[in-house]
């Protein structure tokens, strides 16, 4: 098995991730891009806070399922993201009861802001926190082409590419060069999105 | 023991719920269906997060104990789940702070319901977020015939049968085909019920 | 070392104590009632999630040191449960937030009503959650003598004696006859205490 | 390696922190005095949580690094810190939810009061909650020496020194004659934050 450290870096990526808080249930999926042709990617339906290497499968760069197995329903969301931004080598999908509350409380917002965090300087390229970040918010569909579709205008806009975007009422998106970058994404993020929703109830709705 | 490999898995369910605040001081109880005429189920008072296999006996599906011991004062609500959903192997009875409250602050509602969360589809038959789900709520009560009676209309008046329903101020029941399903629908409806309380105390009470 | 066991199962209570969030710092301090003439009690400094047998001294009923060592400052406390409360086997003192923060809002009362719980039967003689239990709450002082004299009332005048009382500001005192039925009276007035905060934040200070 | 067993306690301690919650991605820093010449400071862009000895290095007490490698952009104020207060040993730099929000809702502030909680009984000197303190809170700038010259008047100022200071929307930084002394102040403040961010929105913003 010539990716089986790959597969190793994700298992315990969902181990940690799950600790935190970050995967109930069966949501959330995790990928990695192994070469041009193919990521390795979490099967539909494991735990991902004790994943093993058989619920990992291989699929093109166009979601086409290249191991035996059923890849993440969401699986064209990774490749969007492995298609827009050339820099990413993994992606991590997790869900937060923080962040799914404060993207219902923005309705009909596009982007959840956030600024003059320190924390913000997870982001590549932002080195203070004298900034606003945008992260792209779209609604949540079922439909993986449409959703894709929606996620992609947003992502190209961007001046400087903010490797993360939210669904709303679903969960977050965010990704790296590496798992391990990618993880870190994750936790700046999820912090963020934790200290937002706090400011957002401290401030009240429409005061 | 023929049963061993279900103790175990009882008591490893036990030990992440406790790990994860599902399972305060000896709240909570735990069964499998071991066959159409046997439950295996937690005995009273034992702490869930360090379980043992003596702590755990076999009861009919009346609720007679068929091993010594005293099986949990809520063994007829598990008999209850059993007897209405057939496809029911195993049911977790949990408690949180957050569903607590929320159940308590919906006073005199017979249902907490959730709504446009994409983590409704940890629900079997449920394969989008565009949809309500009403939990069914009952009042708590010590008479475990009288509960019994309480909840069974609530879910066979469901034309899709929600595996779980919710008892006022005291705990979550959930269940699933197997012991790890039914931990899915634990850990699916908690992040839910959190999520629906902040959303209650974030639009306030009577507005 | 005639009582390692006991000193092993104050250790471990204060590694899960910690764990669940109830131990900041060195806060907290813990003693088991050895026999009619010795208390064995956490020393004074030590961070209990990280116990060591070293850290643990004898003292007499009336607090005296049987061992050399500092004992907790709050030592007396601890031998006043075990002269109110015959059953008395083991006192453990813990902190949390939400326990602090609801201590604090409830200016001026002498208790902490908590009504129509599930969680009220984790305490002894309670085996309904249809009643109000009202744990004593006690103004913080420094004067371990004074703060005595102002709890042995409040527990003597109790007609069901609940083996827990809150000092304001400060934290929860809580006893069983062995240390795990103590740590699960902690367990269950921790769960509660955070599900009163939380109600009364709902409920707004004045409303 | 002669500091080895100081690097092993700054990477136990890392791990601690993060699981603690008080670490999301690579946020924080820490280190502690060698000797007159020499600090151990964790290097750039590490996490936390999984420290390798290869991640700190020397630093002198002007900040000039001593080994190859990267130190903390933060690096100056621990030379602060050990510059102001002689009896400091070790410097730790954390991150809360609670912490965060609530240095920026005390917007303007030069100070966050803490007052009449048991846990300031962790700071050095303090014997009694019946007192307020008042830790030094400064605006985030990500200019070190600026920022060091904010700091420094405020640290200097205190009648009884205070080993600990907020940066606003950024972090905390604490500090004792050893690492454990350090991590208990840590544990002490973030445990006072959460309290008194709870307190704050009880009481409303502007009420």
């Amino acid at each position: 098995m010539p990716h089986s450290s790959v597969a190793l870096s994700i298992i315990e990526t969902g181990r940690r991730l799950d600790a935190r808080g970050l995967a109930p249930a069966t949501a959330g999926n995790y990928s990695v891009r192994l070469d041009e042709d193919s990521i390795l990617i979490t099967g539909s339906g494991a735990h991902k806070g004790r994943l093993t290497a058989a619920q990992l499968l291989r699929v093109a760069p166009d979601g086409t399922a290249l191991d035996p197995g059923k890849a993440s329903a969401e699986t064209l969301l990774h490749c969007l993201v492995y298609a827009v931004d050339a820099a990413a080598g993994a992606v991590l999908h997790t869900h937060s009861v923080a962040g799914t509350v404060l993207s219902r409380a923005l309705a009909g917002a596009d982007h959840i802001e956030l600024a003059d965090y320190e924390l913000l300087k997870v982001f590549p390229g932002i080195g203070t926190h004298e900034c606003s970040v945008r992260l792209p918010l779209v609604d949540n569909s079922q439909d993986m082409v449409a959703l894709a579709a929606e996620v992609r205008p947003l992502l190209e806009a961007q001046e400087l590419l903010i490797p993360a975007f939210y669904i709303r009422g679903h969960g977050l998106y965010a990704w790296g060069p590496t798992i391990e970058a990618a993880e870190m994404i994750v936790e700046g993020c999820e912090f963020l999105l934790a200290c937002a929703w706090e400011d957002l109830k401290f401030k009240g709705a429409g005061r």
